[in-house]
């Protein structure tokens, strides 16, 4: 099965994708976790890239800070979908990341995410691979269903909760 | 009497809420207050919107964050007056929550409050009541009474620190 | 039947609203438009807000742009519920007029809609006289399904031209 | 072949997208374009997600401006990849709809693309598809060659007009 | 000598004028403060606003965050020089309260000050009273080379402890 | 009596000072206007604000867009009270401008008007003047109450039209 | 002499570098100006970025709009100073190109101009260019000059005009 | 050798330019810190930058926050390239300041770094020096190098960690 490349600008955006990565685990995709630069090194990153289809990654995502060019700079030396996750670092609180992230020029798309949202990064992969994977597409249902749960139960325990504390709660 | 329907997109929206709540519950107006979400439970919100008149609720109040679809959901299926709560919990600190509610296409209104105004969207719910309800005008008139004697209580209890404490104070 | 009264803080706001006014005459819900300024002619905005409950007023709808204070002013004289329509005219668009209205104090709510959201202020003032108005939530349903209805017709307009111009196009 | 699906919330956005749908055209991969909304026509975008799968789709883009709900809604009914384009026609010049569009909550992501970036939206498309097309693989690879040379082509055309008008360019 | 008359929407605001009121205070200007909410208290804004100039009020500063509607109002009730501060309290940081005050519509000035610049007011309400004071005057020149002299000791003791701690300082 | 001195960054910016120039003509109180650049001409500036108050100046208006620098330098060198005027030329529309002049620091105020208030400033200065002034002062009070009948006459004009064009409006 | 080279990320940005083009031409410093795409001809970028040294340039412009990656991918090549242009032709009118090329991480400086800055950036290049030439230092003094001396110009005609048309203007 | 001239706006700026100090002095490079005011000590700041050149600086790094106007102040007064660092320390997160730096008019340019980027200020004047100092040239491909072997090295731990971690992680 096709694995997952995951790049971060820098170690300290670790715990942005960490949940992604134990998504991926948890759902049995293999994935690899690099830590390359787009201005530091920048030849990682092109190499990463380019030779990503090859070495079997179907889809690679990219986490950065600040002026976050790695998930454009990925994109422009591969045709593999690109997910871009922006981090909430800098002292503009990642307005400046999404935006330069998302707002790539025609020819070279990159799927943004939320600000910090590298589970969602992880979730969207998963839904690529699972086009042609029922046992993923599978999973992901179990998923959304077990998320859905979780907001019931949570809606059951809050009403409990304002039941006895609040009067005139129905 | 007609109800208060309330729905949060999380439980941890519930800070932003509480205040609402009981004060709704110090106007002895029945509320109901729910966690449902309109991405992970879309049909749970679209139930609870689409019955919300005939369980003889008369306003919506919808509390959330982030992309908060919340409020524009349950005004898409119903008629009833629709409160939407901005939360400030995202890096964008709740820009990103005022404009996905307040920005609603032409045809589809939401009563946008402040950010994390759920005290206010409670306090607006109640004058939509009190149009039909003579009772709670006049505890609405009390309430804004006690609220500037509060207002004029701090003025005294500031000036009479100023006057010690400062030289030229008048 | 109660009224609906509307204050613009400039006469070159009335494009805005125009929409609005149209929709309630098609209700035929009576409103009333004046032209009063915040800021110019206080005691004439004052006047208005305080006089509206007796003068058979149910809703207030207040139409400002740039430091747009008068929906929050003609809140802090009345009870009854307030509409707010930020207005785009100045250098920044509306999102001045937007933070000016939306972001109101604890105490004081101002029910915000989209910038240059006239029809939208008419639209949220039915639906709370519709509480107690059976013709007029008909009325509310009608509008919502011809409002429907127009989107399936261009919807149907829309996949005519493009099957027709478009190769591969279902 | 798997179909692209394709949903605007207003017929005002068809020249957004309108160069991705020629651009999948070109491609020969088939689409189908609708218009609903998520406020005005909850149920048929309900509808169009939720049998996106067993009707052949297997990527859906949803395009939307303002409090763009569209895409989100979308992704809520599907567990099929979601593309998200935010469009520009607002006051607030699209700013509104790309955080609405981008900063979807945890579980529920959607691949958002720059404002008014229709064409993207469909490259990004074809770029999952490919995974498992080899010819669609193939023409991806020289749609970036032909965009490259495209790039070339007036860097030579500016070169020469520089050096006919400019004195000291070299 | 004519007095300042200050007034803060809360007494919340008080660590933000307060260094200006001293200041006033050492300036040896006798200054009045008061707590009054333009939406709470109106009528107390208003009678504040309107007995200023004959109680021998010459300048008025008015303090506010979020939907800072107070500078506004008090101006809209007085000629005397408005002077409005900005407050960061709310989720926004200053930037609602900043809008609100600044974009005043043309004919009611408000001398809009940086956000939480409580001090500035109190100098420039001390930069009016001097242009008829020439003991004021006095009193501000040399509060400004006590500024400077204050700039040039800070840097005297940053040069001191650079030159000790990195080598090539000079 | 007093002057007030004016001085834009640029000609292009005469516009948006262009009305309170009149206005000022229109109170029989002179003005100086000089067009000199904080950048380009530093000492023209420093030459003007320095001298400013032998030369019988009162107040100083600055006019500037972008990096709008000239009211915080005009400022620095005068302890007159300096009244500072964003220009919304740029790309980002004023909002650079605005928080260029609004956010001096600590000890040296500027006051800001609204992006493009131009009309403000002179009256704003003409408030300062009047307060030894009393035919200023009454001037100010006629043109408040000849811009207050300006508004009332705008309601009647505009209740006119609406009570011909839009039936139900009362 | 060196040279500077200037990179376009597409030739719609010529506008807003020709004045600095023209400007390098006038002071006779030679330029190379291509137009070479971070996303598109990323080898391209790499190859004039990586060469640029030995080639014989001093210094490299790069402009671009959006998620305006390319001055910090050029950036990332070479040691040389990197000047970045950000260019205003998207939706959001350049704050996205801004904050991509402003905000570039610790390690890999970009020195950023105002938005369509293209003539200041040939400027700052000759002021680099100046520190080991004479000639081009005394250029500059007198670009300078003639500077100072056009906005005199202007500020003359203005008085002139103005004196003619406003009464009481000195 | 060439020196480079450091001004703060504020002692309080220090932590934000210490970084970029050090690595001048790992280069061998001196500079000079000044703490100076354009407000509060503006003949300080004109001296300052007046003298530059003769006392034998080559470049001048300018630090501030809020209406920072230092970088371009200090670029007035001279022709050698002057970098700005705009710093995070005001209520808006250093947006304010970076606008205030960036924004220059054309004639006046500022290299303006990342808020709070003073160490990439540094970087920025060694590139500049190290174009006619092959030492200093060789010592920044050196940083270079050492600056991605850190990166390489944070690679290598993180994957370390991660193996051990999560399963399915390659």
């Amino acid at each position: 099965m096709a694995k997952i490349g995951i790049v971060m600008g820098s170690d300290s955006d670790w715990p942005v994708i960490e949940p992604g990565v134990r998504l991926l685990s948890d759902f049995e995709v293999e994935s690899e976790v690099i830590v390359a630069s787009a201005h530091r090194t920048p030849d990682v990153v092109r190499e990463f890239a380019t030779s990503a289809k090859e070495r079997g990654f179907a889809v690679l995502i990219a986490v950065a800070g600040a002026a976050a060019h790695l998930p454009g700079v990925v994109a422009s030396f591969t045709t593999l979908p690109v997910i871009g996750v922006p981090v909430s670092g800098s002292a503009l609180k990642g307005i400046d990341a999404l935006l330069s992230i998302v707002q790539m020029p025609s020819g070279i798309p990159v799927a943004t995410m939320a600000i910090d949202g590298g589970k969602n990064a992880a979730l969207y992969a998963l839904s690529i691979l699972a086009l042609n994977n029922e046992t993923l597409a599978g999973r992901l249902l179990k998923f959304r269903d077990a998320q859905a749960e979780e907001v019931r139960k949570k809606d059951r325990a809050l009403r409990e909760k304002i039941k006895e504390t609040v009067k005139g709660a129905v």
